[in-house]
């Protein structure tokens, strides 16, 4: 049975751009790649090294976290991203990294405030941090109120205009309108996060820029104007 | 149509040097090669990630910025480059990158001190950081008002002194009378960066470089009777 | 004689693993490999580059530091392993490095606050520094000492449920029930010392992860209803 | 004429291991290799990128600075090195960098504590920081005078022991009884610079590592009665 080859394919690639890009060692992250006209997601599964992860490993789930395909048990993190496919519409691809730098925020419970236009290339605002979790919480189900959690944080953020999030205490999730942009995301995440650190490190009085510089970047990159990139990008 | 084909491949080639160097991810940059004599200069194009950047892609401006030669939009950070061209007399290429260490200062909105002789060898004085640029100008014709920006933070410093700047809340820009030694620029400011950073960090107090120093290291290696390198070079 | 080609073939492979993670230079680490069964461990001669080490060069020594393989002197440090081996009931692999961060931690006398859930998938609480020795100690049987440190250090601590120590001025010692598992642990060590690091340097306040959270993400991969990894690992 | 090859050959060998082992960029180094029976010295020319050099661009000169073979003009620290093989009696190797760690803290005009036994493994001391140069030595033969400078800071310090130095404003020199040994000791030295620096940014009153360890250190891999190493080595 291969009916998801394609998927799989696609979201193992996406796995494999996480060591190469440095933003994991080990097993510490995954990828999933979704379809949503299948009304499915391809993930990582649980506990595989990268240097050891094949195509054919990927597990095939449904948006109730039912197994579709696959022989291995999925990703202990695969409810988080269940949550955000079905409360963010058009997102396509979800990434969990525990990146260094991006971890060291979350650690410290702290939003990455938005110092320079790298951050608004890609972000109209400060990458927000949740709240730490009750203890209710984390003893209840607690890879779905993770999910829960990051999703109550973009109650008043747009997750279109800010697709990453860092979860307190714990390290950062991103997504995308594909798996590709959610990998790219999670690259652009840790380099924000170590520019934060020596911008403070530099200027611990450093200003966020000035709106009208976000406003600027985000939308000549972003906006019905924009004018970066290919048109048929 | 192919009259630059040299001239687009050699703007090719330093380009592909600045993710080989570790100055940029994806598309964090661009530099571009002019040739005086024909009224132009080759950059890169907008949005296109060096992993697929090929030498054709390179578009070719006049120094009005209207497309000679090619076939794609060019780099959003295009007129910077114009008015660097229109006002630094010999300057032949021009780099713009967002790498780390660099945004970190010019998000801290601060010049690089002159703390030693690596920097003594390479520029004359600290590495300025221009002011913030007004509202005004950001919603004027931005990517000019960079270029304007720029040249007025030399109004007072020599351009060829001092091959480099930090844009205030944005990043660098290096230039050169090549455009492989502004990429070597670029290379040695990330390098400058990182060390005054961590001076800064073990010894917040660290003077700048005593003047005689500087005028030892900047005079044996730019100075009429400079005795660094081959005669021939 | 070669009748432990096996073990130190497994012992060398292991401590390749180090110089390739970034963990070592030079001479600045050693693994070991035990067989219990045997009676006896491998371990990396003294002083023999990463470079230049041969798997036929490891040392095969009993539990009471007698070589019974080998043609070279054993690694300065075979004595603490011993310690640990003699104390540390089902461990079969011990690694000690000078990995850059790790060290730093020792150097500066302080354990490693638990402050994230990378930490708490690994080590269910900080990670201990021992008290620096005592001179009597210092110039007794030194290394002998450093074990007795160690495990003086594990009376209140679990061995298991934490794997990795830092001995105070000097550097990480880890361990585990495989020598693989114990080069795991040192990678992870260096990690866990980078992000707390960098924790601190962002919010000098960070709390330790409220107990909740450590106590769900040490149990959901090591308790006994773990569901992190393949049933079969 | 080629009667020094095989030494050029060795220079040029330990200069590329800078570039490999991450301690220069472009043209920030300079090794030189001693024959002392030939009364002669075999060192990098000036400016010339590692990318491009050859074994045969080496320049080989006496004591008293003159050249004995070669076609290209030396490096421009050359005199430098004279003065310590004139004041060194068994050095053999030494090595000029800008390498990153080390420089900040020659800039920061501090010496590097002893802080634990990776340092107490290479030096039984502190690693010294020269005095700044008086105005008048600099406009003076500068680089003799800032063999002078290492001179005179030797003068109550056993180069044996410390094989590095930081020269105040500058950056790192460091040598050995073969060109080999003094490389190491680069390599070593940026390790260490790192380690402190990260050491102190973790406990600012992080103290110097207790006598008895230093001496420990020190002496199981140096002093008479050392079992550091292999007997043959």
């Amino acid at each position: 049975m291969n009916k998801f080859k394609e998927l799989k394919e696609r979201a193992w690639l996406c796995n494999m751009e996480l060591p190469k890009r440095g933003l994991v060692i080990y097993t510490f992250g995954n990828v999933s790649a979704a379809d949503r006209a299948a009304g499915v997601f391809a993930i990582k599964p649980s506990g595989v090294p990268y240097e050891e992860l094949k195509a054919e490993d990927m597990v095939v789930v449904d948006f109730e976290n039912n197994i579709v395909e696959g022989n291995l048990r999925y990703s202990s993190d695969t409810k988080t991203h269940t949550v955000l496919y079905n409360n963010f519409a058009d997102v396509n691809g979800v990434v969990h990294t525990h990146s260094t730098y991006s971890v060291a925020w979350a650690q410290a419970g702290l939003a990455i405030p938005i110092f320079g236009t790298t951050h608004a290339d890609h972000c109209a605002g400060d990458i927000p941090c949740t709240d730490f979790m009750s203890d209710e919480a984390i003893k209840g189900d607690y890879e779905i109120e993770t999910g829960n959690q990051i999703v109550r944080t973009f109650e008043s953020i747009s997750y279109h205009e800010t697709e990453m999030v860092l979860v307190a205490g714990h390290g950062p999730f991103t997504w995308g309108s594909t798996p590709e942009k959610a990998v790219y995301n999670s690259a652009v995440l840790e380099e924000l996060a170590k520019m934060a650190f020596i911008t403070r490190s530099i200027n611990s009085n450093t200003p966020r820029l000035k709106e009208a510089l976000v406003d600027k970047h985000y939308q000549r990159k972003h906006g019905k104007n924009a004018y970066y990139g290919q048109a048929s990008k």
